[in-house]
């Protein structure tokens, strides 16, 4: 049975020495920057995750922080965003989720602060005259909601929008609750089918929309099974059991917590109302700040919605 | 300068008798149906509005009315819809206008309570085996805020899904206030460019779209100018101004109004808030009535979100 | 190491067989009523609950189940509470909580549906007359928003509106995941100092507010750390480790989740925000009917806020 | 008839010069000042407003403008509130109005950025150690939905907390559509009784309070009735008709619009949900700053909310 788990990282760590993988990690003051690029098939099959490359910037206590800090976390995504943005034409954000329900509202989240473009750059206003990119924007909502694969209502729209990239915001679920709102992943995979808390039934990549696909995610949830099996693993080294006995004991505990329904179940700090709207706003910075390389932060914050 | 109203109804009262035009009215209990038939180019230019049928339903105090009220509204938009919409094939119902202004949320707030079915009509569910009738919807939001028009994103979604129809609900603005929220009016004409609280800039017709387009909306607002036109009105006639005199002086006002900024000032009742959410639930349940001819009112009741 | 529960049918469960507390359960179609009465001091310290009534309504599904059944429930509670309010005078309703924080906001999600008449049952309105019973209604909020203690702002407003009873809705932490959303608990002694989500600093009871506090709630939350014993105690059962070995290792291991600040993390349904709403509007229809005993049930939906 | 305004700048131009006012006006930048000083009983009566100081600041376009610009209207508001607040002592900001209804609801989006301290003031973290003005806060609600005078409440929280003054938040009526979310008044009168967007039925005041009672309040509506009757006067003036014959004109308009229901009907811009977060973001920020002279605004902002 297979651990959850929508961060690569987390995947590296199951791992262990396998080929076909490059990591490397870089501190930027608090924030810690850890890529992980999978290169060959076989990995990719290894990890259950796709080819490409995976960049995690994670910071404890992130939803928490300091503006100046929280800045710094915006900056860092806009960095990591222009290695992979191509350098011109029209960008579609996607936010993904439902956002009637807390821990998979990110995506719609982010949207509310993103500077949205597309109908303004032709404007004649002078000081802005050939210095916007256009962006636009869309929340889908989810299959349950609408009746619509979100793949289905995005294909339509690309074909008709035209973008040069399409960038997916969606709510993750990890493995370790310690990375709930404070690590923030960036990869030019796209979205996979049954990723997310919303669990998509069809995924967003560069294949089923033919234009580049970058997701950008933050872990919401841990799934109440996940904790469980953690738990149950620091025991049973703590009593000496040995690894194969351990494994199939872990194996026994999974199947009855799936059985009493634990397994949707998910973990998720008490406050994360508000943990959405901080973390959603600093991705939403990170996005202006990236996909505006000709805006000043100034002139950034004085066109989004509220201002700095 | 032309007096801004959605309302076909209100359109004919101020065209006086006109040929290319069918009216009636009838009676249904407390209920009022008009039906304004507009069948000539000539017609329709007089009247600003496309040639096709607009049916009003309207019901003194609407929002304010008991639950047995309530349902005779649905069933009478239901009764409505069923002589426009195709006889097979899914259904794309569209919320338009702005989640966040309240005078424009009607569009999105009708969504809430449909029962949305297209992902279910194939489950091997035996009591709803064959029965279903496949429905989806989309909340497309607003240019400013998405960056994209209306009609793209619908249009897109339109190619992928197939629908035979789509119904399009919308927030109007009127020229009596005593229309807001009292008055519901369906059409096979679509939307046009320029109606709506929200001001679409393009139309959803079955030319742009390519199948047909029923449009639901109801008034939400009326503009400030029109309301200081129509006191003026009053006043003329009382103190006997002949009319030719008349006439100037209201372009004279109206002029004035608008140089301060009314013009763009609405009306609406202060309640507004709680009245979009009641007369919202009234045309969800008359849309569920209309799209499942299959299911009984009480598996309508049981199936959509929070039940009777 | 304490097991948090705010159910004293959880407690009890704990404790086994100890003297001074009676229970009886009994079944009403598909809900299961317990009751537990608390009779001495020595019981109420060996629980940690205070002495008095407990009664749980249980029903698998609450939340999902249709209206009928949901109307069931109500009239339960209704029942229930019929016992343990006083026969006349004002009831002052009290939403806890803070309903900001999904899990935490029950409170204020039952205030919304409930028939508050303080204020009207002095109306000359003929059909109503004399069979209306006060009922106000007041959400004070959490400490870390309004940097008032609950109980402060409760006491200053029982000082000047003198109610009868005071009735508290608040979400409560379970130790079973199976309870979130299924059982009610409703109960003579009042909200006791660090019971519910939010963890209330000062109590609510007839020794604080002078005035009979009656508390109804709903378990919202499991704390992830009951979750990681109930599995280990799974486990260590199934590979026959001794008693006092077991408690052992389960209290080293929760020492060590707490030190991860596992112990604030919460488990909750992903969906816990449509959950809340269909709970709270069952309770609410459940106040309105023991509140109104002169009022018909069809009355009360059409008094209430959105009808039936 | 009276023309419904809640701002004492708009009664003084209707008086006309009166004796026992003192008014004068200062620029400050692009923020007007205007002080009203009513020193007598006569005064009072005249104008139908009471005795004390009343503070308007205005400037076109308020929730618009930048950042910047928006820092600076805070900065007026904490200049003027600093000469009205008593030097020490706790102190209760109540947000009035209904929050579930948006012209309505200033009072409650001022509390959600307003520092609470009263819980904090006596930590032990030495960096804000006796720095922390005590602030708490309440948004008791309207009587419809709590059946509950705000009054009562709140001073029944008051007699619990004594706080050294109570600051209350409100929604105003204007007579000049310009006004809407483009004037803050600030008064030592407190609130009185029929003011209001939601027409309080009791006053909140220094007599009935027993503490000092500033009152901050801005312009979210016309009456529908007073657009009528201004759109009147102008095409009046126009036609040359005398002063009598128009007084009479006019009032058998108001006469007219009332009967039909328009007097209930309130003007305000279509987006006043977006109005309404930004300047009480704006009003937050002010009360911030006057409230903890202590604390540097930097410090304000990191401990506020979400920061900058």
């Amino acid at each position: 049975m297979q651990i959850r788990t929508d961060l690569a990282m987390e995947s590296r760590e199951l791992a262990g020495g396998l080929s076909g993988i490059s990591t490397y990690t870089l501190q930027h003051g608090a924030i810690e920057e850890t890529r992980v690029c999978i290169e060959t098939e076989e990995a990719a099959r290894a990890l259950d995750k796709a080819r490409g490359t995976y960049i995690t910037l994670a910071r404890p206590g992130l939803a928490q922080c300091l503006a100046g800090e929280r800045l710094e976390m915006s900056r860092a995504i806009a960095e990591a965003l222009r290695g992979l943005l191509p350098p011109n034409g029209d960008l579609l954000a996607v936010g993904l989720g439902n956002r009637h329900m807390t821990a998979d509202a990110l995506g719609s989240r982010v949207l509310e602060d993103l500077l949205v473009t597309r109908h303004l750059k032709d404007l004649p206003d002078e000081s802005l005259h050939g210095r916007l990119r256009g962006v636009c924007a869309v929340a889908p909502g989810v299959l349950g909601v609408t009746g619509l694969e979100t793949a289905e209502a995005v294909k339509g729209i690309v074909e008709h929008v035209h973008p040069a990239a399409v960038i997916a915001i969606d709510a993750l679920a990890a493995r370790e609750s310690s990375r709930i709102c404070t690590a923030i992943q960036i990869t030019d995979t796209g979205i996979r089918p049954g990723s997310g808390v919303g669990n998509h039934r069809a995924g967003l990549t560069k294949e089923t929309l033919g234009v580049p696909v970058i997701a950008i995610g933050v872990p919401m949830v841990v799934y109440a099974s996940v904790i469980a099996r953690d738990a149950l693993g620091m025991l049973l080294q703590d009593i000496g059991m040995d690894e194969a006995a351990h494994a199939q004991a872990v194996d026994t505990l999974i199947g009855k917590l799936a059985r009493q329904g634990m397994g949707e179940l998910v973990v998720t700090p008490r406050e994360v109302d508000e943990l959405v709207g901080r973390v959603g706003r600093i991705i939403a910075d990170g996005l202006n700040l990236a996909f505006q390389p000709h805006l000043s932060e100034e002139e950034i914050q004085l066109l989004s919605h509220d201002g700095p």
